[in-house]
Order: structure tokens, then sequence, then C-alpha cells
């Protein structure tokens, strides 16, 4: 299965998510990109609702570490551990999130530590761009990968 | 109309929240309470998908804030500014969120930056209460306070 099918089939699994219609559009093995229409995702401003930026940035972070670490053969169990949203601008067009590593990361490290321990952890930068490509919202956040049993 | 049903009409209003099932259950006039089944909010481990944490999080800060306004006779448009949130525990049961003001918050204060300048903002704090009452997510937030046009 390719890794977008595979994300989207997990995606439609989970109820909130699937009610969000939130849909992986493309990986390009470093980042992965989300969207889901503003209709399925509007508060009470016509605008987006936080609670569905906040998703949608979780689960592109979530999304492209689970795919970071299948390329290297690894089928862990993602965890979020702790996040940091900003809310930017009212949004009023459809969602499209994108998440990748933290620039910091050491990815060898990441590798080098769920090998040895079973466990690692990863920091992930998220976004929701609005049309102009520019972040209304942004998340930073820390997942955990434990070994799957 | 009370200020449960206020609430609950807003939160139907919005399709996400109203696929999450989230409902405002108790208002003592400082911590406003909300749950929301498990089987709308499962993710793919079978416990609360992290999105409908942080979002039943997000909007009992928010319906908070927005009745504790209210009580003083205040019809602000609520907006979150940022929120930082904290997954303790998976939670294989129905949400159960809380949320109050952050214990130093100057309530005075905050009604005075708004009848003064029109906004004004509020740190608040939210959890989702597992079934011995413990937090399993925490949420710590800011949120701004804007006079409705």
């Amino acid at each position: 299965m390719n890794p977008l099918d595979f994300l989207n089939a997990q995606y439609r699994s989970m109820p909130p998510v699937a009610a969000m219609q939130i849909q992986a559009l493309s990986w390009d093995g470093d980042a992965l990109r989300l969207r889901a229409p503003i209709a399925a995702n509007v508060n009470d401003k016509h605008s987006a609702f936080g609670g569905s930026l906040a998703s949608i940035m979780t689960l592109a972070a979530w999304g492209m570490l689970t795919l970071k670490l299948q390329q290297c053969g690894i089928q862990a169990q993602v965890y979020v551990a702790d996040s940091h949203v900003r809310y930017l601008k009212p949004l009023y067009a459809d969602l499209l999130a994108e998440a990748r590593l933290e620039p910091e990361v050491d990815w060898d490290h990441v590798l080098h530590s769920y090998r040895d321990r079973g466990r690692a952890r990863a920091a992930v930068v998220s976004a929701v761009l609005g049309p102009e490509g520019e972040p209304m919202a942004t998340l930073t956040g820390r997942f955990a990968a434990l070994r799957a049993d």
C-alpha cells in the first residue's frame, strides 16, 4: 500500500477525523500535507474551528512521523506527548496543513534510541497555511514512538 | 435562555463539535464541565483522539470565558489565542472536561480592560478528567475577548 493510502485508511477509521474529512494529500519523504474542507470545520464565526486546526496539525505531525519511521522499516506506535498551538489569523478557506520534523532533530539519534530502547521522542512542527502560503496557525510538539506489541 | 442551553446551541451549530457530540454538562459560575462519548472520539488505538481532547478542552475554556463575561452583562466575541496541551495518559472512557480561569487571573482587571478598550485577554486552564477524577490531559491557554460589532 502506498504511504498516502495507508494514512488515509488510518484517518478514515477514526470517527472524529472522518467527520472533519481530513485527508492526506502529499508526502515527499520529509513533509506531509493534509487538507480538510472548511464546511466540515467551521465555528460560530464561520471561520475554522480551533479544535479542527489543532486536530489537523496534530494528525499531520503524527502521520509524518509514522511515515518517516516506516521509511526506515519501523512499525511503531506513535503518540503525541504535548503540543503548543498558536492561532494567528482566522481562516475562511479549506484547511491545508503541513508537518515536518523540527529542523534541529537528529534523526539518526531518534532511530538509534528507538532501536536500542524500543522508544524515542521527536520534536515536530506543523502549520495550517493560508491562501498565500502564510501560516494561519502553528503547532510545535513532541511525539513518542513506542515499539508496537 | 439558561447558560447551558445557550452553550449547547452554540456547540451544536459547529459541525466538527456536533460530530464529536460535545455537550455542556454543568456550570457553577466559575467552572464549566463538558462531556463527549468515547465512541465518537476514538483514535487508531481505541483511546481518545488527541484532537478531540484538545477540542473539548478548548471548547470548555471558550465556553467558560463566554459565560463568565455574560454574567457581567458582556456579549463578547471570544477567541483562542494560544494553548499548550499535555497528553498524560490514554483515555478509554467518555471525555469529561472542566475549565476555569487560571487562579492568578485578576478578573476585575479583565473586565476593566474590556470595558475600557473593547478587548481583554485571560489565561485559562482546562483538563480532561479520568474515572478517578485525575487529569488525563491538561490545557493552559490564553483567550481574547473582543467587543462584538
